[in-house]
C-alpha cells in the first residue's frame, strides 16, 4: 500500500480516528486514502486555524489525539495561532503537514517555507518522514510523543512522494508512559506545610482540574484551612453541583494580588507559579507574594490527581469534600436592555446536564462564572493561551469528540471574526452546538486595557482601532450565510426565549446577544 | 516623548504612513500614539491574515511600505501566509510585531512564544528593539531594509516597555540603494544570444512586468523572433490596450511545458528559472526545455527594466513595441446558467480604466486573461505564493495604497473564505471595490489536482474534503453581515448588469456568481 494509506491506518489503530482537514494539493493522497480506511473520519474546515483549534478541543475532552491536516508552511501558519492555545492546554494532538515531494524541495517552488522552523515553536516532538517504508513507524512514534504526559503537539511533515509511493505497511501503536508519581517525601513535606499553621493556597492547575483532583483538593481544604484557587486558564475545569467548586485566579493581576493575599506558602499541583498575564508600567510580574514560599506537590506531567490524593490521606483523612449545592439564577425576563449579567444568569437557569462550554466571552463573560457555579456538572474549556480566536473551533472539537453533549460556545465579538468558518463545519457536521455571540461592538478588553497600561485616553485615532462599529456587525447574517440557523435578541426576555429553544433542538444554533454592558 | 510616539514619527517621516493594524493590549501605546501623529493612518482589520495581505496590496502597488501592527508570536502566526505571498512578491513591508515588556519575557505568560523563529521564515530583516532610546533608529533601518531592492518583509518586534518609555526621539529616514545595473558584458552576451538565430524564450518577472520593462521585452521579441513570457503568479502585471501583451507562464506544468518547447536559450529578465508547482507522479520539476541554455539578464534586486532598454537598443535598435490593441468582448446577457468565461467577457467588457485587479479565481477564471487582455491599461495582482486568502486583503491595501482607483477582486469561494472579513474593512474605510465571488461551490482546483498526481478517483470519503456544498455558503448574507452591499447573479444577464452597477457606484460592493462550470 501506499504511504498515505499505511500512515492513515496507523493512525486508526493508535487511536486517532478523527482528522480536521483543509488540504491541498500535496496532501491529495491523503485524502483519497480516507476512502480506504473507513475507521477514520475527516472532517473539513474551511480554514487552518478552525482544524488546529478543533483538534485542540477535541483533544481536551477525548484525551487523545485528533489530526490536523494541514497544506505546507502557509497552511502551518495560519494553525498556528490555535496550537499556540492547545501548547498551553497541554492537549494531546497530531498534527500532519504535507510537503512537497522529497525531490521537489530544492526547486524553491511557490508554496516552499520552512515547516520546520514553525513546527518547532508549538510542538514538543516534529518529524519528516524520508521514505513512505518509514511514515507508519513515524506515525505511531509521533502518537505516543502526543500522548507522553502531560500531552503536547507532534508534527509530522508527509513529503507528497512518501504519501503517494507503494512499500509502505502499517505499524503498530506504541506504548504511552503513565504519569510519574509525585516522590512520598514531598507529598509528606507538603503535608506538613499545611499543618504548619501558617497560611497556605493550593493553586490547582493542569489535570487537578477535573474532578478526583478537585475532591482530594477539597478536603485538604477543609481539615487545612488552606485556601483553594485554580489557575486562570485551566483547559478543562469539571465543575457544577456535587462538584468541589474552586474559584479561577483572576485574570487581572491586581484582583489576583488580593486572592494571593498574605499567603505565606503556595502550594503548586499541575499549576505554574502565577505571574501577570501582561506586564503594566510600575507593576510586578511575579504574583508570588511577598515572603510566600513556593512549594510543587506535582507538575502537569506528574499523576496530579493522585498526588493530592495521597495529600489528602496524609492531611485530610477521614474529611469529605465540600461539593458546590444545586442552584441556579431565575431565568431572566423582561424588556429592558440585555447586560452580559443578564446573558450569564441565563446560561446558568438554563445550561443541560454533562454541557461542554466553550469561553471566549472575555470581558463581556465577567458573570459566567458565578451564574453557572450550580448549574448541573458541566466542563469549562477556556482559552488557556490568549490568543483569541480559539472559541468556535474548541467547541467544534469537543462537539465531535462527545456527540451525546451539548455544547455552548459562549463567544466574544471580536474574538468570533478570527475563526467565523467554524460555524459551517458546525453545520456540516450537524454538530449540537448553541453559540452565544456576545456582541458589544468594540474591542471592549482593549479599552480597558488602553487605559491599565497607563497610556493617554483614547483620541479618535486611537478609538477607531478599538471600536467594531462603523458598520455594525450582523452576526445572524453572517450566521445564516454559513447554514446555521441564528436569531438575535435585545432583551433579557428575548435571550432567555431564545436560549431555551436553541438547546431544545438538535444542530447548531447562534444566537447574537447585543449587549448593552457588562452588568 | 515615549518610544511609540518616536516610533511612528520616524515611519512617517521615512514615507510609511500607513499602517494595517490588529492590535492587543501589549501594543496599546503604538495605538495611544496615533493621535499624537496624525500623519499615520491606522486601518483596523478584524484578522491579522486581512492586516498584512493588506500591506502587501499596498506595497505592490505604492512602492514603498505599509506598516503592519501584530500582537505576538499567535498574532505573527495569523499573519503568515499572507506575508509568505509578501514575501514571495518582493512586496516592501513593515511589521511591527509588539510583545511582552522586556523584563516580563521570563515569566513566560501565556502568550510568550518564539516570534523570531516565525518572523524568520518570511522576514529579511528581524530585529528586537532594546531600549526606547533605539527604537526610532530601529525603524529607520527597517524601512530601509524593507526599501532595498528588490524589496522585502522587514519584522520589528516591540517589547511594551520600549514602547511606553520615556527618552526616545525621531531619527531620520535612511538612503535607499537603487537597483544594481546589469552588467555590459551579460546585456552585449544576451544581445548575441538573440541575434543568433537559435530559438530563444525570454521569461519576464519582478519589475519587468511593469510596462517600461513589457515594452523594451517586446521590442527585442519583434527585431529576434524571441518568444516574450511573464512568470506564472507576477506580483504587479500592467496591461491592456496600448500596452505589450504577455502570455503568463501556465501554472499547468504540462501546458507551460508546451509554451517553453523547443526552446534552446531560456533568458531570464527578474524571474526564476520555471518550476512546476507541485510535483507529480512520474514528471519532472524543472520546467527548463532538455537542451535549453539558461541565461540570466537581470536578478530581481536589479535594475531589469533598465537591462530590458539596454537590451532593447542592441538587440532591437529602431523596432517599437508592439501595444496591444483595444478591443473588449460583447457584455454577455440572457438568463442561461452563468459560467466562468460569461463572467469573464463582462469583466472585460466593463473593467474601467486604470482599475487594480486583485485575482484569486483561480480555477474559475481562466478566462480573465484573454476577455480582459485588451481592456483599457490596468494592473494585474497574483496569488504569488500559492498561499490562499490573498485576495481581498490585497484588493483592500491596492486601495487604501489608490484612493483615485477603482478595485476588482475576483475571488474564488474557498480561498474567500480564509480571510472573508476583509469586507468589514472594506466597508468600514469605504473602499471602492468590487469583490466578484467565483462560487463553483467546492475546491475545484483539488478536484482536478487529485487527478493530476495519480490518486484513485475521489470515493465519498474524499468528495466530502473537497466540496464546500451541504450547507452552501451564502456570500451575499456573508457580506451583508460586514455591511458591504451585495447581490446574487445566476445568469450573464444578471451578472453583468450588477456588475454594471457596482462598478457605477463609489464604495464597496459584492457579487456572487453562481458559476455553474468554467466555461
Amino acid at each position: 500500500m501506499n504511504g498515505a494509506q499505511a500512515l492513515i491506518r496507523t493512525l486508526t489503530r493508535s487511536g486517532v480516528d478523527v482528522c480536521f482537514s483543509n488540504p491541498g494539493t500535496s496532501e491529495m493522497h491523503f485524502v483519497a486514502a480516507l476512502d480506504a480506511v473507513p475507521e477514520m473520519r475527516g472532517v473539513l474546515c474551511l480554514f487552518e486555524g478552525v482544524a488546529t483549534g478543533a483538534a485542540d478541543g477535541y483533544g481536551r475532552m477525548a484525551g487523545r489525539p485528533a489530526g490536523a491536516l494541514l497544506h505546507l508552511g502557509p497552511g502551518l501558519g495560519n494553525g498556528l495561532a490555535n496550537l499556540h492555545n492547545a501548547r498551553r492546554a497541554r492537549t494531546p494532538l497530531l498534527l500532519v503537514v504535507g510537503d512537497h515531494a522529497t525531490y521537489h524541495k530544492r526547486f524553491d517552488a511557490p508554496l516552499e517555507s520552512d515547516i520546520e522552523a514553525l513546527a518547532g515553536t508549538v510542538s514538543r516532538w516534529v518529524r519528516r518522514s524520508a521514505r513512505s517504508a518509514d511514515v507508519a513507524a513515524d506515525a505511531a512514534e509521533a502518537v505516543a510523543a502526543a500522548m507522553r504526559p502531560p500531552g503536547g503537539i507532534s508534527t509530522l511533515i508527509l513529503p507528497a512522494d512518501v504519501s503517494w509511493s507503494e512499500g509502505a505497511e502499517p505499524a503498530p501503536p506504541l506504548p504511552v508512559r503513565a504519569p510519574a508519581s509525585a516522590p512520598p517525601e514531598t507529598v509528606e513535606s507538603v503535608a506538613g506545610t499545611l499543618r504548619s499553621g501558617e497560611p497556605c493556597v493550593l493553586l490547582l492547575g493542569g489535570p487537578a482540574a477535573r474532578r478526583p483532583g478537585l475532591e482530594a483538593a477539597s478536603r485538604v481544604a477543609q481539615a487545612t484551612g488552606a485556601r483553594l484557587l485554580c489557575e486562570t486558564f485551566p483547559a478543562r475545569l469539571e465543575r457544577g453541583a456535587g462538584i468541589p467548586g474552586i474559584d479561577r485566579l483572576a485574570y487581572l493581576a491586581e484582583f489576583a494580588a488580593e486572592q494571593l493575599a498574605g499567603a505565606r506558602h503556595l502550594i503548586l499541583a499541575g499549576a505554574a507559579a502565577p505571574v501577570s498575564f501582561f506586564a503594566y508600567p510600575g507593576k510586578a510580574s511575579s504574583l508570588i507574594p511577598a515572603g510566600a514560599e513556593v512549594h510543587v506537590l506535582a507538575e502537569p506531567a506528574d499523576d496530579v490527581s493522585g498526588a493530592l490524593g495521597r495529600l489528602a490521606e496524609l492531611a485530610a483523612p477521614g474529611t469529605k469534600p465540600l461539593a458546590h449545592e444545586a442552584e441556579r439564577p431565575e431565568l431572566p425576563s423582561g424588556d429592558g436592555h440585555l447586560t452580559g449579567d443578564a446573558v450569564a444568569a441565563a446560561v446558568g437557569a438554563l445550561l443541560p446536564e454533562g454541557a461542554i462550554v466553550s469561553d471566549e466571552a472575555n470581558t463581556s463573560g465577567l458573570w459566567l462564572p458565578g451564574a453557572t457555579a450550580g448549574a448541573p456538572p458541566h466542563d469549562w474549556l477556556t482559552l488557556t493561551g490568549g490568543s483569541i480566536g480559539q472559541g468556535l473551533p474548541v467547541a467544534t472539537g469537543a462537539a465531535v469528540a462527545c456527540p451525546g453533549r451539548p455544547v455552548l460556545a459562549l463567544e466574544a465579538d471580536g474574538s468570533a471574526m478570527y475563526t467565523l468558518s467554524a460555524l459551517w463545519t458546525h453545520a456540516r457536521e450537524g454538530l449540537d452546538i448553541t453559540t452565544v455571540i456576545f456582541n458589544n461592538r468594540s474591542y471592549a478588553i482593549l479599552n480597558m486595557e488602553l487605559n491599565r497600561v497607563g497610556a493617554e485616553p483614547a483620541g479618535d485615532a486611537a478609538r477607531n482601532l478599538l471600536e467594531l462599529s462603523r458598520p455594525n456587525l450582523d452576526f445572524v447574517a453572517l450566521a445564516s450565510g454559513m447554514g446555521v440557523p441564528a436569531s438575535r435578541a435585545s432583551t433579557p426576555g428575548e435571550f432567555g426565549a431564545q436560549l431555551q429553544q436553541a438547546l431544545a433542538e438538535p444542530g447548531p444554533h447562534l444566537i447574537e446577544a447585543l449587549i448593552e454592558r457588562i452588568g
